[in-house]
């Protein structure tokens, strides 16, 4: 399978190091909105392509995965290039997926292709997590916690605050609440008791360290709901100790099935690097994709519409003799 | 959806209780090799059918779950009931699945039947995990710890020895195996390190309680690999403390993505009952194997070829608003 990565940053370099890893996968190319030349890659053999070109790669690429962000790349892209191509994306934003769903669908439809979108962890492995738990035990209870992980968008609304160098800030799973719902003790969880937020934070010198701290801790939508621990530390400190992008989290249903039995269902993920890992579960579907292309299921599909057996490169008769 | 339940047992009794929380799943019949007169069950609708009466059943029910043992009953019931009906069993010997599958296969394709095979939660939901988590770690490593929970094969195997009335053994993972494969150490674990066994025996008044403890410490394949602590108690202390059937387990797969990369998947189940939860599963294939059939997707499935979405009685739609 020869596959085409759109987009080099996180996302496109994790998927990069994944292809290495799947011996049937071919990283046949890699289209950039930046001059090729200026672009260094770690592939030896990918060749490097300006996004202006991807039209030439129709024959010559079996899937694109599409590594552009949420906001504002995928609702264009994810449409766009499945007239071109089997396309996969990590579209994450839950509330617009019916809507770029209908977009992708009758795109790839209309030209034959397959389509993945929101494929990852969450959306992705949780969803099916979650739905698998819900189908086999409907009189239940589901909670998702996530972290503790970096999240991205959180150290962002940190660095716009003004005397802010730099900031990293780390969701957490709040351990009581967690042990409660192990326990089917079915809470009921605020934000705040779910979650607590730290933050560390690279203060310029003439900066106002109290009112940076303020502004953090009640910030609207981002902080305001959570109990925030601010740290102030040096920008060699970040940088020695809080570079990477660890993430994961918990997907738990709880759930009855006569009246005084529990059964407690846990799916979880600690995770080194968030876009690395994500780029693995977008390099298994992206075979899926490839395959189910080959049996001329065009169209958009979820995470939700694939048998698990098209994501693995073993076939049929081995998974059911080896993993079954 | 009418479902017919073959055989009356825990397991059939635990679909029976699974059927009512399932709005879209009607049981209508319950086939015994009883006599049909002699079996009280719980539902007020489903007849109590004689399995000699089945093939009159072949337009009324869409799925019949068999609920028979893996040893002698499934081999025969599921190819042969195949021919008549959509088939779910929960065949667990996982050596004999290969075979198994073959005769299953064949028989429903003939009769354009869809049958669903070896469906639970090991073989089931860990095998879902194992071959999900292999497909997107591929440069990993699996370990699969069950309990703490009733084994049935072992209380039985204690159960045949020379002066116990009764008994009840437990697997219980060992904690520090748990936690060094969760630290991502990837320990290489023998049987003595993973698991151990616990056993609560029930012995008449006239047996010799130390020869039964070293009649079971060094039974081969069941005892002798493992540590195992023997407890004598009363019929009464049984009954009271150790009636239930409680089962579970961890399917952990570490793996890497760069090299200093770690990541960690873990699928666990707690479940108070082992075959109500089992059946719980079996509902929500049978849904899938009816939808299968209306699609006209016949011959022997396993849990690895089956989208989950065809589990839940919610539409595509619906589930990629609320769940993805």
């Amino acid at each position: 399978m020869k596959i085409g990565i759109l987009g080099y940053g996180n996302l496109g370099k994790g998927v990069e190091l994944a292809a290495e890893q799947n011996p049937d996968v071919e990283l046949a190319a890699i289209f950039t909105r930046r001059n090729p030349d200026d672009l260094s890659v770690r592939s030896k053999t990918a060749n490097v392509v300006s996004i202006n070109d991807i039209a030439d790669w129709q024959d010559k690429i079996d899937v694109l995965i599409i590594c552009g962000g949420s906001a504002t790349d995928l609702p264009e892209q994810t449409p766009k290039y499945a007239k071109m191509f089997n396309v996969i994306d990590s579209f994450d934003t839950h509330a617009k997926i019916p809507e770029h769903y209908e977009k992708v669908n009758k795109s790839a439809l209309e030209n034959k292709h397959t389509a993945i979108i929101s494929v990852g962890w969450d959306p992705g492995l949780f969803s099916l997590n979650r739905m698998y738990a819900n189908a086999i035990l409907p009189n239940g209870k589901d909670y998702t916690f996530w972290g503790k992980g970096v999240s991205q968008g959180h150290s962002d609304a940190i660095r716009r605050i003004e005397g802010v160098k730099n900031a990293k800030q780390y969701t957490i799973p709040v351990d009581k609440a967690l042990k409660s719902v192990k326990n089917c003790e079915n809470p009921e969880l605020t934000t705040r008791e779910k979650h607590t937020r730290e933050c560390f934070v690279v203060a310029y010198d003439w900066a106002d360290k109290a009112k940076i701290e303020n502004e953090i801790k009640t910030m609207p939508n981002y902080f305001a709901d959570y109990d925030t621990t601010v740290h102030f530390i040096t920008e060699e400190e970040l940088e020695k100790e809080h570079s990477g992008i660890p993430h994961g989290g918990f997907v738990i249903r709880t759930g009855k099935t006569s009246e005084n039995t529990n059964h407690v269902i846990e799916y979880s993920l600690k995770l080194d690097s968030n876009p690395e890992f994500t780029s693995s579960v977008l390099i298994a579907y992206a075979r899926a994709a490839f395959k189910l292309c080959g049996e001329k299921q065009f169209g958009c599909k979820t995470v939700f519409d694939i048998a698990p057996a098209y994501l693995s490169a073993k076939s049929p008769e081995e998974l059911r003799k080896t993993m079954l």
